[in-house]
């Protein structure tokens, strides 16, 4: 569900997935971020697209990079904006995510920025939102984000030029992975067929579509993109994976496996790194890393995605 | 304790209490809480009444609801804010309420918001202010929570025309709770006789004028208005009061019981609730639940108190 | 290193230490705190020097009053600010501060607020400063605490005409205060050399120039400036110093010990105060405590440092 609503077909009224987002207004979010987009070093533009708006982060799951991107982004649009962790918010225990929803959309919050541990909350708050009142997914269980998609393909896109020649390699957990999955809709919206994930047998997908392989090596081979996924050391800790060391002696990315994709291969990771388990620390800082440019580009991705939901 | 300030007689200086306030200082206050009500679903109006000054959200106590309202309402006025969630803080250990009060008034910060599970802190930081700093009290052990009580009443003049006409039942655990001592203030300044406790023996007031009921039924027997309260669950934990299921069978508002008060009842509750404990679901999401109202309300009524006592 | 550019070697980039901070540079910034000193009790001026600047408070270890009191002074200036509590952070396990910096940088923030409990990290995220980008130390291990100290010389300037007459006494746990070694080194740069050190023997430091003594009296006796330390606690687990009590008894200041110093000598206290442990509440409320200016004079001297970092 993107959320169309009935008035204006093409209007984007909440953004949840990217899995039927039509690609004209894929498009359109990625050439409005590129106008966002503030060069590194520089102060950001600041604007007074919403000016006057509200916006909730409503974090049920820890974060800081994303929650920070967006009060970033939010801000940087003029919009005020509220953050409750509610992770470690003790008093609203027993209240249900739509209770506190409701209490703050009665507060006139105008958009909400979700993120929950359990699939369908998005979902179920933007059923629930009143006409004129936004939900972004933050992240959504293993299932979605967005926005993490978006600008991961705005990354791809300002560096190689046709989507339905690319080879794309995604490489770790990806069966838990909603930064795969919602690159892999992204990516396919945009013609790219050729994707390949990699890791233990254990954390590849059951449910995407692309040729699978426990050897990075040959999902590296000659690719132009190459997605190394963050490992979640809980997964070491129930035996799913092994050890650190031995995961980065098999699916790390170093600078000798990297040889194995295109020369002009550039390398993304979502963040936060485990350098020397998932990424060696001479990839994560080398050449053809893209990493950083990730996280500028999601600001801008961000600021388009609330501007466009608003409608300014 | 209101603190009128000795210049001005008429002027509030802090809002501690609703015990003392007259009856003129409360209209006068619902009255501009209505100009600045919001309707749902819109963005709130900014204003520019408090450009300049600071408050400071000063939360002793854990909570989400009341800080972000206080937040919010600040915000909309134009100030700056500065939350210190000292629930959370572990630096500041050994420090009195009293050396962090005087520690943001040397940043001049210009307006308090101080929440604390101590009777009598909200009033010390009072004494402590310097001529032109104000006190707001968001919660005050079992004792106060004035800005609740006057959006309680604020919620039910909206509904109702007469308070002294006005036949109110409150339901839970009555002798722990600051809203209830602060509506029932606010209440009895308007005018209304009528009120009538409910909830298991230990937990009816000693100290509060009105009929106490063990049974509910008897209580909302022809009753306007219906507050249910939060069951703490600490209270079960305790001993004091029986379990989930039981608590919602003996005192819980259900639809059957709730035919026993007036067909055009309000049913209003401060939140969060406990939904199948204090209250089924289904009258609170129901056509007389005004449970919503209140939150929206409690923006305009804390916009209206901050810009009152700062003069504006 | 205070982080002077190439280009502009007299410009501050950074402030990460106090000890080559030259004179010249130390008293503009003085001066220029001394123009945003706001008078007690009232609203303090809102400057747009910063409009459109982001500043990131990233403390790794945990702080309410110096995070505080750099959000404020950030936003008096018009800064947008964002506040990391990586010490609750769980989501950036493993991640370096470095990591997290470059984030924060690839996201156009202009200035880092940085605290962390281990040396050279402010250092180690200055070295890796784009060339527009700033960092201010907020506490660095027990190393550097620059603000800290130039707030406390200011507060001095303000009540004593001639720092090369001084005699300064700081007394407590010297030897892991980094407020103490960057109060000593401004001093040093400002031409006090009489500078007496009192404390438990093991608390006393190597590595500063000063008198040192066990007993407090001898420190005391005719001093100009009494700088007490907060005592941590902790050390009194580990057994380091003795119990609340007999510390007090031993190293406290009150009304009697403080006789034995000048008439005019006044009293200072980073905060926060262990009250009846390192100083009587008489003492710490009396006429010779300045305590709460020190607090005032923070959040100026803040603004000085990120007005001038910024070359506005």
């Amino acid at each position: 569900m993107t959320g169309k609503s009935a008035e204006h077909p093409q209007r984007l009224q909440h953004l949840l997935t990217l899995a039927d987002l039509p690609q004209t207004t894929l498009l359109a979010l990625l050439e409005r971020a590129g106008e966002f987009l503030a060069p590194p070093g520089k102060p950001a533009r600041r604007y007074d697209l919403l000016d006057g708006k509200t916006v909730a982060n409503l974090f049920f799951e820890p974060s800081t990079r994303t929650r920070t991107s967006f009060e970033l982004a939010a801000r940087r649009l003029g919009a005020e904006v509220v953050t409750l962790d509610m992770a470690f918010s003790s008093t609203v225990k027993g209240e249900t995510p739509l209770d506190t929803f409701h209490t703050l959309q009665a507060m006139n919050v105008d958009l909400f920025v979700v993120r929950h541990r359990e699939a369908g909350v998005p979902q179920t708050l933007a059923q629930h939102a009143l006409p004129q009142v936004h939900v972004v997914s933050a992240g959504e269980a293993h299932v979605s984000h967005p926005t993490q998609g978006l600008l991961d393909v705005f990354t791809i896109r300002r560096h190689k030029k046709k989507f339905d020649k690319l080879a794309v390699a995604i490489i770790g957990d990806v069966r838990h992975s909603r930064v795969a999955r919602s690159a892999v809709q992204a990516l396919h919206t945009l013609g790219t067929r050729d994707i390949r994930f990699a890791g233990p047998a254990e954390l590849l997908p059951e449910d995407l579509d692309g040729e699978q392989f426990t050897n990075p090596d040959k999902a590296l081979a000659g690719a132009d993109v190459v997605m190394m996924l963050r490992i979640q050391k809980e997964r070491m800790q129930a035996g799913l994976i092994p050890d650190e060391h031995e995961y980065f002696q098999r699916y790390g990315l170093d600078a000798t496996r990297l040889k194995l994709a295109r020369a002009d291969a550039i390398v993304m990771h979502p963040g936060p790194m485990n350098r020397g388990v998932e990424i060696a620390a001479e990839v994560a800082d080398g050449p053809q890393s893209v990493i950083r440019e990730q996280v500028s580009n999601g600001v801008a991705v961000r600021m388009a995605v609330l501007a466009t939901l608003m409608g300014t």
